[in-house]
Order: structure tokens, then sequence, then C-alpha cells
């Protein structure tokens, strides 16, 4: 049997680029955090976000429903609780699920015309 | 002793770019997976694919001969026992071994006429 | 409870690439180390940096705020205790902190006009 | 105290990318191996490599000093035992020191006449 992954995972490189659409693809410069629910139940989940200089903002609850992926952009604040991250801003994320779940991170950067990632795997306990 | 890995492993931003081929190098936008099988034995593997809006495909048989590495293109419906992901559409993966295995994840995209990369190690438990 | 993270991270890729900055973003070539602290009180860490060809320099203390992010820009002295990390050259690091927290690395690359990034979660125990 | 690791690391997706040079920065595309030794004696590692198609190379000896970092460049056969890795062909590493260390490993691609990287943190057990 496996688990399906941890209940709280961290990640700590937070940091939306600038928006700039490229024509070219349509690649817009964005963060999305991706969570996968392989159970047989929906996962509600807590999402803290940490900043530098002022009090987090806690328990912003996001659903991910029954054996499926869900991708949350952190530049839509309709998908995150209604919060707006400033872009160039460092900040960080926890995340606290009912049940075991998987986190990963992504940034897509397209600020000087060409395109560049970062990926990382959260940080589990 | 090692133990070669383990036997459930994750990766949930799977994300399929552009399949744009340079002239430069023949690099062609793509995923991958790669597994490999440290053990003296071939490993059999089950791989689940979940989406975003509709119900995962689940038990794709995957094998890895003993002391091998192996490379599945997920743009490669012959390797994936038949399945044809759609691109710029968000899955995610869950594999489960017969043994202990090491799975690792990596995205080219050329999309833009450059090149970048996202790679991580999946989610082990 | 979730613990907060670890106290003891890794980090080994350690290599500042060059200064360049580009106009077109103010983005600027450089590392940065990004420590979470989830926890009610302060985190002491002493951060240790290792050398290919020379000692260690070991316990330069940093601070993270409770329930702040905190980003340490490695070619930056005064951010990280006075010391001056030469550019292209290997280094590796390891913290040790009073309490759990989470610490990543990311390194943004734009020596050729355009932009490369890696980032991963450090190695924790 | 901390452990300073794991004994056993591997990475799954090694891959050598074309070696084109840039002449803006000198970068060369290249794949390494950082082993970042803590601890207050030397450590030796042994290093297996495997490939798609045929048997792997077991036993390679590395050695990592006390408290250094070493960086092995897989494009230098004199670091690495004297073999010789093919360019754009999969291959994947175990690591097996006789103390705790810590494995990353980085690509630096630079076919495409601009710089892509990954960058993961080894799998330790």
């Amino acid at each position: 049997m496996s688990k399906g992954g941890s209940k709280t995972w961290y990640v700590a490189d937070g940091w939306m680029p600038l928006k700039n659409k490229t024509a070219e693809t349509g690649y817009e410069g964005h963060e999305a955090i991706m969570i996968l629910n392989c159970q047989n139940q929906d996962a509600e989940i807590l999402m803290d976000v940490y900043f530098e200089d002022k009090d987090p903002i806690e328990g912003i609850r996001l659903a991910v429903p029954a054996k499926r992926i869900k991708c949350f952009r952190m530049d839509h604040p309709n998908e995150i609780g209604g919060i707006k991250l400033e872009r160039l801003s460092q900040y960080a994320l926890r995340f606290r699920s009912s049940m075991e779940v998987v986190v990963q991170y992504g940034r897509m950067d397209v600020s000087q015309d060409n395109l560049a990632y970062i990926g990382t795997m959260g940080h589990s306990e």
C-alpha cells in the first residue's frame, strides 16, 4: 500500500517573476503549486503564506478532489483564497493537509525574452 | 547494503511543452521519466496518470531490466502503454514498483527558441 | 502538529555566477539561501562554508525571526557574517539551527544575456 | 550532532549535453557531481555507472578529503577513474561511501547559444 505522500509540505523559495507575456508561445511569467491527491477522498488543505517583514497569512483553504492533480496559480487570487501576492518579493509556503498528498513547486520566468524554470519537490514531513 | 531506492514514487508536476524542434541541436520539447534499477532482478512497475478533470489512467505496465537505467518519453505513446498525453495540460504520475528503484523527472522546453529545463527527483515513500 | 522542518541542512552545489546585470529586468547574477521559520520563536542558525582546497569557515551566525522567511544573498557579505565568496568557485554549505527550519537554494545566472535558474531543496536530516 | 548526510546516493538522470563552448563566458556544456564531506576523516566512495543497454561499470574509486567539497566533472575521464561517457546518452549513478556525505548533481547545457541548468539533490538512503 502506498501512503499517498505526506500531510505537511514546505516551499521556502516563493518569488513571483514579472508577468511579461511572450507573443511566440503565450507563456506568462508565473509560479504555481501542484498538489496530487491519489486517495479516494477529497483533501482539504490549509495553506500558510510567510513573508520577510510582516505576519503570515494563515489558513487559506484549498481543496483537491480525490484522484486528481490540481494546479494553483500564485498570481490568480481567485485560486488562493483571494490574496494578492506581490511580484519580485520573497515569500514561502506551508501546506497542512487532512490526508497525504504530494506538493511540488514550479516557476516560469519569461522576463528576459527567454524562458527559465525552477522546479522543486516540496519538503515533506 | 544499499536498498536501491523505494517502491513508490510520485511526480506531481507533469506538463508537456510544445514540440518545437530546434534546427541547431535537434532538441525537441519533451518530458521524460528516468527509472534506475540497481538490483539483480528486473523491476515491474505500474504507472498511474492523474489529471485535473477526469479519472486517472491506472496500471500502465513498465519494465526496467536488472542493473539498467531506462528513460520513458512521455510524448512517445509506445513507451507508456499506448496512451497519448496532451501537450500544455497538467497531469501527475505515481509509480508502484515490484522492487526498489529510483525515479527522476525531466522536462526540456524549447518553445521559445531557447532551452529551459526542469529536473526533480520524484517524491519517494 | 507540523515539526517545521529539520535542524540540519546541506547544500552541496554552491557556485556563484558572474554578476552581469541585465538592463531589461535589473536581474543580477547571484545565489541565495532561503530559510523558512514557521515557529513561534526566533531561530539561531550556524552556517558553515566548505571549499575545495582550504579549511571551512565555520559558525557564521544567521538569524531568522519567528514566522518569517528570510533570504540571504551569497554575494552580499553583510548578510553572511562579512565573508566574501569568490565567483566561479565551488563551495558548499551546512546549516545547524537551534530549531526546525526549512532551507532552499537558488541560483540565478544571467551571464549569457539570457536567464537560467537552478533551484533545489536542501538535504535535511 | 549532525550526521553529515548519507552513505548511499542515486542520480537517475545523467545525460551529457554537447560541449559547445560559449565565447562570452567560457561556459562549456557539462555535468558535474558535487560531493560534500563535512566530517573529520577522508571519505572513500565507490561510484557505479548504469546504462540503458549494457552492463554497469561498478566500483570507480573517488575520494573526498575531510571537510571539503569536491566537484567531479563527468566529461573529464581523469576525474572519474578513466572512463569516458558518451554525450547525448542516458546513464545513471550510484554512490556508496565509507561515511556519510552529501551528493548533488548539476548539468549546464549551452547547446543553443543560451544557458540552461538542471540541478537536483541526489536521492539518499
